[in-house]
């Protein structure tokens, strides 16, 4: 094996990233070396390339990105027999640290000394990663490629949609980005009722109907709540799906959500947002959940039965792969593109 | 309209059933008066037929029979305001009373002093059937007639699905007569990954592949736990859908159950049943859930959603139907007749 | 009997109260006739009172007030077979429709078509009310008379404390109204640990310590976050119990919060409310509960349960208590007394 | 330090139990070594001092046992950080894998490769033990030392209490022993109504008075079902918690448990239990779940918390304490000591 591989890291505390040539991780006696096959973009990668406000608070440079990927385990440290070298695999990326309150009631994901590898420490836009052997996740080679490589944010959408009732459940999607779009897939899989989706963009509410929203509402051009609510004998949605980051899609979702709802909230708006707290949630006894990454691991579960068992269909997600040299251009497309994954391989873009 | 009307009524304490004329029902204020369209013939009317065991204790002659059907309203109580004449409806037949503690749980679908229409009091197997307001379920004109006809079975199977987490869950389902079939329809609508069926009868078998089983055992020539074991690495099923009336099935259910699973117990077995209960709930820290009737109206909502949203495929259940008249064709089919539903119609059949 | 009654009733759009004679209420079928015992006056009440901008939306005149009480049956419907004259009960003044979606749905306490009686019809500051007998909430005689009277604000909130996991957990109540008082010795009576209260009166603060607090701070003086957060280890709360109306309060209690945290929100603020979403309940994974009312009837059960088992003292919410005929005394006094009940008699204050 | 320890050991495979010198366990880098402070004596050593069937099949000799324990952290492995030297502490007993089906559902409690120190490997009636970091449970100085030694068992007490609701609840405890009185206190501390609790022995019977029972039944000499239903209204117990090992009382419990109840079983019988299924289980919608272990770790935080805030009352459970040495005398004195816990002290009795 090598000295030295390559990697695409931020080196520097301003836009953009490079390729660069770093020494091949050494491992502790509890991690595991993985050589990745490939790895997905995600929106977080597009903010800490154009180093927005958050970039600049969190990213600590030099750092390889990269948290969305599968690969094959290299080696393993002296301590791990959980895994084996050979083994197809991809990995939860948040690492939690097993003691402090949330771990202890068994919500590692909210963990209060989390740290995310391809954010806090050296990622998966390489042609190696170093992972601890508690955060592998072994992949039954029945599991395509291109979906293992989107577990991350699918396992997102899995968790948004599987955090209360959802099968004869009427469903509003707020936003229908690539998690949008995932989590209509997920919930019509579920058995979830009528499936409506709000979104801005004309061709990716083209997308939700494909991957399955029986109603795709222009909240700009009609008004989604009356709408919601007339097709629901005056009641409104039964769960609210929020993945749009936006404030006022959250307030709309918020007002089309029915008396004793449950709402998830994944979307991440860059502001604080101003709720009609008495009448969209107190006085209607709503739930509502924060979503934050997966759970570990019931989230991985659900996650790989799904596409296992062929419930999932995800295809029109897909398209654009390229190998990690050329990772320009998959930012490029992915800040035109509106709602597919592009694929990075950092050794080498298979046949 | 007339004053009288025929029926199926059990009029003597023994084997059989007779068509009579009866007065049609008189209204209390908070009544319904229900013209019967189609009504479905359960095990239970079997049982009552043949008057076994059960039926000497439960059944009090003379007693018209028929707890499944749907039907439109003919007249309402001077105190009914939720429900109009010339409405399409079925019905919750178990009457609960409201004020027991079950009741006052949230839990009226095990009420203390529950009454069973077409049971403890006259039934469906008639031209017109009175039913309490508060049990009308209103349907929309989308539900065809024949789904509308088997909510009752239909919704046993969604209860018992929906007891507990079901989206990405492996399954075993535990005996295939009509139920068991339903409920492997249900449970591949909510997102389940492998089921497992077990089921002695072949033709049965052969009915729960259709359905959507993708494992269908037979456990007098198999090792059905091992089978189940072995395709879940060692771990068993992760969720036990119980409907299959008997005892070694109940404790092959339990075997093939994971440790942390659940179990839903519909089925009812003739005699108590031994259980291995150390290793096989309580070391296994399983959940177990005895499950009756249909959660009043949480289930009701959840199966008419299903069927609505076309995510439940039962057309291979229905088949015979039959004008009341001939009643003794029906239940001679039903007992040859392996796994589907016989429709009776009190009012003609529609061509 | 004679067939009026005297009545605090709302005549005229505008401020005060005015104590009227009315006609004894008649009954239809399923109604209960109640001679009330003792009636508490509630911050709605005072808000009704003073003709506020919502009272100004929501109440009709002319209108009798009250919807806290106990009393005796009178007389009941021809259809009413649960309860009998003679019986000591309180009764749930929401009145559900029964047949809209949350209703179906085993929520009828944030039914669509919800009517309240003391605000939207006839209520208990009289000498008797009536009430629809599902409604009635039969009495065990051992619960004492001022207990029975608060059941319907004890009940808020007991649906607030027991919304989720209590025991063993670390409660911070933010506001000590006297629902917030309450929610003190609930939470204690069920287990939690360490309870954390926040309240800018320092007269309530020390009835705080009293019903049961074990930290009470003031958040005018304190940094109150750094404190809950210096004695849970980092962590913040488990729980957040929400019941003081006010904005600054709703998200320091947010704030507060541990990641995976659980809070459940009662108090009404007068405005909306703007919330840092992300780091306060998306990133935390918090789930939050809007409480309304009480869950018909397990909120009922708990609460009369709690009470009979001797688990709850409130002996310091209780103290004045005056003929219906000196309600102005005992608006007057809840202006200025800070936590307390004050009880109305419209039959004779007994000795 | 020396070399050696002494240790009370299984080194054949018979009656009786012996003391011994050993080495000082070698850490791994994941590792703890405890200076044991305080041990407990459990139910399960003395099976396995008496060389019962089950031990037979269990115990591969020579192993030390002991399970119940605090103690002082002595050295750690170099990869861990999350516990140091000097700590007060105890331990959950049971390991998991960490990437079974169980695990990875969040349910390690139940791991398929679930190993128990104290009964698999080494434990704790020893002066040191070795732990591995992630099961280490870090104690307040707060926690009185018997508290402290008695965490495993007053913990299965705690997830038997909280596998369901219990607040306001009334509850049947069907057995007396140390756990049974545990229960006792925990229900009482967690706003349990009316606590029953059936037990043969009358010294039992009247320690579980001491403890909070309300009505302690001797099922010999009373119908104990007829007497818990008279007093619930004939309704039944809403929880029941089995902690007696015993096939009637296993029986009695579920004929006694309401409709809708929730019965969670920790009692381990030695044979398969014979049950009317039907009537106790499924047409009164129980819900069952087997209790085994802890809930890592939520268990912990529970039951500490619980002592920690002056909840649980149990010092009626305490009294005997020795020096290692005098073994016999323990074992002796549990043999005939009916509910109280005995405590060993390898590195001697503090004054």
């Amino acid at each position: 094996m090598p000295a030295t591989m390559k990697a695409l890291r931020k080196l520097r505390p301003a836009r953009g990233l490079e390729l660069a040539s770093v020494s091949i991780p050494v491992l502790g006696p509890t991690e595991v070396l993985v050589r990745v096959r490939s790895a997905s973009v995600c929106g977080t990668d597009l903010h800490i390339y154009g180093w927005d406000r958050w970039s600049q608070n969190r990213i600590q440079p030099p750092v390889t990105l990269g948290h969305e990927f599968c690969g094959t385990v290299e080696r393993v440290g002296e301590e791990v027999s959980s895994v084996a070298p050979g083994e197809f695999v991809s990995a939860e990326m948040h690492v939690s640290c097993g003691h402090c309150r949330p771990c202890r009631a068994g919500q590692p994901h909210v963990c209060q000394n989390l740290r995310i590898i391809g954010i806090d420490q050296d990622g998966a836009f390489a042609e190696f990663v170093r992972i601890p052997a508690q955060n592998i996740w072994r992949l039954d080679s029945a599991i395509p490629e291109n979906y293992a490589t989107i577990l991350d944010p699918l396992g997102n959408a899995v968790h948004t949609v599987l955090a209360g009732p959802i099968a004869g459940q009427t469903v509003l999607v707020t936003g229908c980005g690539p998690i949008g779009l995932m989590a209509i897939a997920v919930a019509k899989a579920c058995g979830s009722s009528t499936i409506f989706a709000t979104e801005v963009n004309e061709q990716r509410r083209a997308m939700a109907v494909k991957m399955g929203a029986d109603v795709a509402l222009d909240p700009a051009s009609e008004d989604a709540v009356a709408r919601i609510q007339s097709e629901t004998d005056g009641a409104g949605a039964d769960v609210l799906l929020e993945v749009s980051d936006n404030a006022s899609a959250i307030q709309q979702g918020f007002r089309a959500l029915r008396p004793g709802g449950r709402a998830s909230l994944l979307g991440i708006p860059a502001d604080p947002v101003t709720l009609d707290l008495v009448n969209d949630v107190i006085f209607k006894g709503a739930t509502v959940h924060g979503i934050y990454g997966r759970r570990m691991f019931e989230t991985w579960v659900q996650t790989t039965a799904l596409i296992k068992a062929g419930r999932l269909h995800l295809d029109p997600l897909f398209g654009e792969r390229r190998p990690l040299e050329r990772f320009e251009e998959a930012f490029s497309l992915l800040q035109n593109d509106l709602a597919g994954k592009v694929l990075l391989y950092p050794n080498g873009v298979p046949r």
